[in-house]
């Protein structure tokens, strides 16, 4: 479990002095690392961790001899915790390696981000009992949320060549749909999505490996993990209702994932954890999925945000629309921990590098919703923008962008950045 | 599409006197590509090809400058003829390489083997029709085979970490489970599966890439495989049944899958093709899974079997027992080719080395089912063994093989040598 060290005091400054402006999301208590190289080169990806407007540059400030962030991220916590410590102290104003860091330091504005690391086997989870509800209504109206859904936490595995980083731009997926009310024995329809969605997620990445036929216990799930981003699982609802029977969501997934650059560490986020219990009335975990830890800080309290910009917006100057709010510890039924432990359980071996989505976060109220699917009914109530054009799905040109930022009082803020995606013409 | 050619004349012979036995799977008219190290060294895998019971290793041979199959997998139709033609011509009798080619030489008994390539995204089908309608009864007997399967080449994504060759020991998987006709209220049991199954399967896979967002069209789809494999996608029943509503099979299968360590191209397949068409009453696959090439000739004939030994039966010395035979051409409702363009038509890019599983390939009859939970009809009818044993399912120390090869008339016999797995105890 990680602990509240003096690398999160908020009274910190950087000498990095965009990281000390109010609202920033890489202060010096956040610390996320990417992988980046000079816009316009075609250089190897290096490693390096944000810092207010910039990039330090991780082997040019001599504190790794590679740029293999898989490598990085199978480090001990005592590994971990070193370099995070190291790091926070020499970029801490009066630092003496200021003068000599100042040479490892890229403007953002001036880099190339691309996937935060070499993702091997990506799984999605289903952790909102809130999404799975909504949604489990409008698929399975007289049987919405399935009895397992309170006992196993429900995951699938998904796609990991089709993971871009923030910036992606895909074309509209076609395929197979069946309209709602056509005639069983009809030929399915055949063209492009015409309900294409975002899903508004977090990506829990993997640290440490465990072995096949090891299952991580829970007490040790969380040294597994390595961080967190921001994560868009794009969906075509219409392939998907048509596809998912029996062996469940493929190419209604798989045409592209959107993952935000930084990961920011299970260190970083440390302040921002609670406590996690069930609802009355909800069972207990199962023991392979309990344990004190996760039930007295095994939640992560992080507000998320989903923004909408249409090519009309865009090209008339107007800033994004905001669509829903919603913060993970309202959201999420399953711990990040808990997803560890069940994912091994069978003995399955997890890999650094590997990406855990939670699935979609929609909070309990209609407004917290992680989807146009749960935000429009099912396209049924379009949303209306401020410049008259509505929305029932996601249009051509049309941009969308998921924040992540974890506040509260006595700590410093920190952000996990934004994640961007625009879908072009098919 | 491959053509015959002269590499696949039956009266061809090779100066590897193993290649020209009767019966043996790696005569000079297969020529199949695995990874391979002499036993005991922690060297780096080398590509080889397997003739007879020998290995050449292709370095050595001097017909490639390095080690890395996915590179040699992304190689153009044209490069892959050719080095077909070099390794035919060389290793035909009377070729002046024999004495240089002997020195490239191993044993198959003295190489240790490794999964033939480097595996990124690993996906499952589920094309036999037979495999789909008799495992739906047991799942649900009121909806056995859903509207959308015969328009749907339906598939789903699988876990790449836990694949592992032929010889894979893995311990018996633990999870949640929930015995039929328990109270719906009451908690799921928790502990090791008790129907734990093989699944008799082909793996394909992925030679030259595509892009994220261009579809493969049907008239392309084979130039994108390199060969196959076989495979076993061993299932946890009890486990997938509890969990896979409504996203799919996730740890009642990632707890491993086992691989051979042959690939045999679709160039040694050329002569074991057939033609594909539907059944009277079956539609016509829509125009992007449909094309003259995939008509006449999309389909392969591959003999398969599946062998059981049992601990009690290796410790006596008694030889394994065949638990049923299948051919891929009579269980398999959609080809390759097909795979290859459904998986792709919403942009989804494959890569060199993803592996496309073809799902159980069982065939009409009973005793062509290639798994036990078809054979055992869910296990009430358990299978009575020679030595008086019984199996509903698999037990520890059981060793499970399956074995594949094509034959016909006026055609040189190729087989797929044979992928072997034992489950441990939990």
């Amino acid at each position: 479990m990680t602990a509240i060290n003096e690398t999160h005091d908020p009274k910190l400054r950087s000498w990095v002095a965009t990281a000390n402006v109010s609202g920033c999301d890489f202060p010096i208590q956040n610390l996320p690392f990417g992988r980046f190289r000079p816009k316009g080169s075609k250089e190897p990806f290096r490693i390096g961790v944000a810092i207010g407007d910039r990039v330090l540059d991780l082997e040019a400030a001599h504190l790794i001899d590679h740029a293999d962030m898989n490598l990085l991220m199978a480090a001990t916590a005592e590994e971990r915790a070193a370099l995070r410590k190291s790091l926070s102290e020499s970029l801490r104003e009066g630092s003496p390696k200021e003068k000599e860091w100042q040479l490892a330091l890229y403007a953002q504005a001036d880099v190339e981000m691309t996937v935060p690391c070499r993702i091997g086997d990506y799984t999605d989870f289903y952790t909102s009992v809130h999404h799975a509800t909504t949604v489990g209504k409008q698929f399975r109206p007289d049987n919405p949320l399935l009895p397992n859904y309170k006992w196993v936490p429900i995951g699938y595995h998904g796609r990991a060549s089709s993971i871009g980083v923030s910036g992606q731009q895909f074309k509209r997926p076609k395929g197979q749909t069946k309209p709602a009310g056509s005639d069983p024995a009809a030929a399915p329809v055949f063209g492009p999505s015409l309900r294409l969605d975002y899903e508004l997620e977090l990506g829990w990445f993997v640290g440490r490996a465990n072995a096949l036929g090891e299952p991580v216990l829970m007490a040790d799930a969380e040294s597994h993990l390595f961080g967190v981003t921001l994560f868009n699982d794009w969906s075509a609802r219409d392939l998907q209702g048509w596809e998912y029977q029996p062996l469940g969501p493929f190419l209604s997934k798989n045409f592209a994932s959107t993952v935000s650059p930084w990961m920011v560490t299970l260190e970083a986020l440390a302040p921002f954890r609670g406590s996690f219990e069930r609802a009355d009335g909800d069972p207990q975990p199962l023991p392979y999925l309990d344990g004190p830890a996760n039930r007295e800080r095994g939640s992560f309290h992080i507000t998320l945000e989903a923004w909408l910009q249409t090519k009309k917006m865009r090209d008339a100057g107007a800033a994004p629309v905001r669509l829903s709010q919603t913060d993970m510890r309202d959201a999420a039924y399953w711990t990040p921990a808990q997803l560890v432990a069940h994912h091994t359980v069978n003995g399955c071996n997890l890999q650094p590098g590997d990406l855990l989505g939670s699935g979609t976060l929609s909070g309990p109220a209609p407004d917290q919703a992680g989807s146009l699917l749960e935000l429009t009914v099912g396209g049924k109530q379009p949303i209306s923008l401020p410049n008259g054009e509505v929305r029932a799905f996601l249009e051509d040109g049309d941009t969308l962008t998921l924040r992540g930022y974890c506040e509260r009082n006595g700590a410093a803020r920190i952000g996990l950045g934004e994640v961007s995606g625009t879908v072009v013409g098919s």
